[in-house]
């Protein structure tokens, strides 16, 4: 394939679950992409000619011959639409539905474990105090979902992989790299999606040390 | 076109953002479908039949043919999927992407103005406390992305009607209806949109009297 003109921005730290779902992407269609970080703690976000070209001041932002694009599921299904060779959503209109209820539902729900379990539990080792009630709560509709959706000893969502895979596993992933209790078969479920070449590529990203 | 089971479930008070999405959706694509109403202050969403079609156990849900489906933007996806005579996202690829960021982004973000101009503001005239610094700083967020995204004078975002039109006259809207500061082009354009008569349809909808 010709090399594409992408670039990608994500955060400094290589935290954010909506960056790695899009570098994630980007490795399984096989395009090429360099990366740039912002520094969120500096809010280099809000600033100058990142702000401008990210308009919702979020990482991450995608780059595409001039058009920068932000909001990671806007940005992983335009890469669908525009390298449609390998696919991150499913072909089957029913399953890719499904796959979409479930980014959705990842990004504006579970807000209490978003918070008490943020990302640095999964990519700095982060120790943090027992979950609220709030939180508990949260995690039960987690595992509902989960357990639904996952037919037993099942590898992906829909037979074949997905980005929604990935998303589910790390807030899976969230609660289980902590050390909470979480039902085996979505543990389990997890713990495969992790094994996965293109997660372990944003795993083993150089992070600078936490500022305190 | 023949008939088509369709059935969609809202807030019994109609006063859902999402919920409205789909419907306005549905009736511009020309599909019939059954309205059914939640009651959420009795937290009907979490038991019973409901809970187990949402799966993620919030308004919106559309059933069609049996295939439960919730989240707004999944269920307006699928239906362009399902039914692509007349669509309600952009044709154009960068269009249709940026469509998906602003409605990634409105459901995600912005909280402050979705907590402090609640949509009762829009549905039953509720009159609220003046916003907070938070939720003024959501605002300015908002008018930067308006401003830089619509034309001046411009009825749409894309020159063709999209759903994210609605769903950014919506939150615009929260604080149009209630008296807030909104910069004209803005306000404009919000307006123009309230004059749809699928929004209209909406708007018309016979609400129970609010609970204290
Ligand atoms: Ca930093
Ligand atoms: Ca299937
Ligand atoms: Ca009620
Ligand atoms: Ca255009």
């Amino acid at each position: 394939m010709e090399k594409q003109a992408l670039q990608l921005y994500v955060d400094a730290q290589f935290t954010s679950p909506y960056a790695m779902s899009v570098f994630v992407t980007l490795h399984e269609k096989g395009l090429e992409f360099d990366v740039h970080t912002v520094d969120l703690d500096a809010n280099a976000q809000h600033t100058g000619e990142y702000a401008a070209k990210s308009l919702t001041q979020r990482v991450p932002t995608l780059v595409h011959n001039g058009f920068a694009l932000s909001e990671s599921s806007a940005i992983t299904e335009y890469l669908d639409d525009v390298f449609p060779g390998i696919t991150v959503y499913p072909k089957d209109v029913r399953d890719r539905a499904r796959a979409r209820q479930i980014q959705a539902w990842l990004r504006s729900a579970l807000m209490p474990i978003r918070v008490e379990r943020n990302t640095q539990v999964i990519f700095y080792g982060s120790r943090l105090a027992p979950l609220s009630d709030a939180a508990k709560e949260a995690a039960q509709q987690l595992f509902l979902v989960g357990e639904s959706l996952l037919k037993e000893g099942a590898d992906n969502l829909f037979g074949t992989w997905c980005i929604a895979d990935l998303d589910l596993a790390l807030m899976i992933n969230r609660l289980v790299m902590h050390g909470d209790d979480v039902p085996e078969k979505l543990a389990n479920f997890a713990h495969k999606q992790w094994q996965r070449p293109t997660v372990q590529l944003w795993m083993q990203q150089q992070r600078p040390a936490l500022q305190a």
